[in-house]
């Protein structure tokens, strides 16, 4: 294969995320969104809301990371973030996903991409924490704006979301306030349990 | 409203775009997509694909193009490329679509947008050129996956492609010299009507 086609091989690939489901639901609450929408929505984030990073970013390439970052779970498949026991395994799994799906690529570009998601799990530079951040906000974005479905469906507890989002501040002082204040509103409402 | 609310009411606004359907199918066929998953896949697209682009592109500035071209679809509908009628009014139901959108952001941000997107619409820089023939592309490789089947649900002619197609290679030529082998190859298939 020339590294032409192993690239249209790789973006035909990646149509399949458009159908791994995640526990969110749209902000109408009608369906759940899958991580095509989900990766749109937070490189969307990524330039809208740069001004708010904590440190300065290189949009640029936290948009890749996002755009990216859940690929793997074309193999993986799309892990609740409150299912203690898929968890386990998850890390394992998602490192032979990205084995093989940034391995369709040609080398330097296999190689790009493979350490942005390396980059993005490891969060350490800005541009992860920022990523991270994202990730973590636009799912309490769309659960406030739903009515607190998932969480109620899930009878998850505050706790865990705070547990969940214990480094979420690094990546936005003014995004994780924000980001709290619905949390503290759906305490409020009995959307989320106040344990 | 602060420009924070406004950014995230613009952000929460924009979710809509999950539910404006598309005509082309998804590469396995089973459902048509929308245009959040559309834009998520030009934005991948823009930057695996980069060496391609005719001339040289700023990257972070076509992803945004791409991940904001169809955000008028919210009021305007996504009107059927090959949808004589519907093609008479879009201009105008898109124009005050994107008045009402991007005016819900900053002033700033808002005139930025709405720039990126009127540039995108005039097609006259390297970036716009090269984010309008991911626009046209995207859904000839997922038509070309999916057996031709929207193509034969409408009974599209291979002219209608070649027309609306016209301009695709100022972007690339690389990429309309595989877009229109597929063209070819679903004529010789019968997917596409050979008139």
């Amino acid at each position: 294969m020339t590294d032409f086609e192993k690239q249209i091989a790789f973006i035909l690939e990646l149509d399949r995320i458009k159908n791994v489901m995640r526990q969110t639901y749209l902000s109408d609450g009608r369906r759940k969104e899958n991580d095509a929408e989900h990766s749109w929505h937070l490189a969307l984030m990524a330039f809208v809301l740069a001004d708010y990073a904590s440190e300065p970013v290189d949009v640029l390439k936290s948009m890749k990371m996002v755009l990216l970052h859940d690929v793997i779970e074309i193999d993986a498949g799309d892990t609740y973030a409150y299912d203690a026991e898929g968890n386990k395994s998850k890390r394992e799994r998602e490192l032979k996903a990205a084995d093989r799906i940034f391995g369709m690529l040609p080398k330097a570009q296999a190689r790009e991409y493979r350490g942005l998601w390396d980059e993005f799990e490891a969060m350490e530079t800005p541009e992860a924490k920022y990523a991270n951040m994202l990730d973590k906000v636009q799912p309490l974005l769309l659960n406030d704006a739903s009515g607190g479905r998932s969480w109620e469906e899930h009878g998850v507890k505050k706790s865990q979301v705070l547990a969940r989002n214990a480094r979420t501040h690094e990546g936005s002082e003014e995004l994780w306030a924000y980001a709290l204040a619905l949390i503290e509103k759906n305490v409020r409402e009995g959307h989320l349990k106040d344990a």
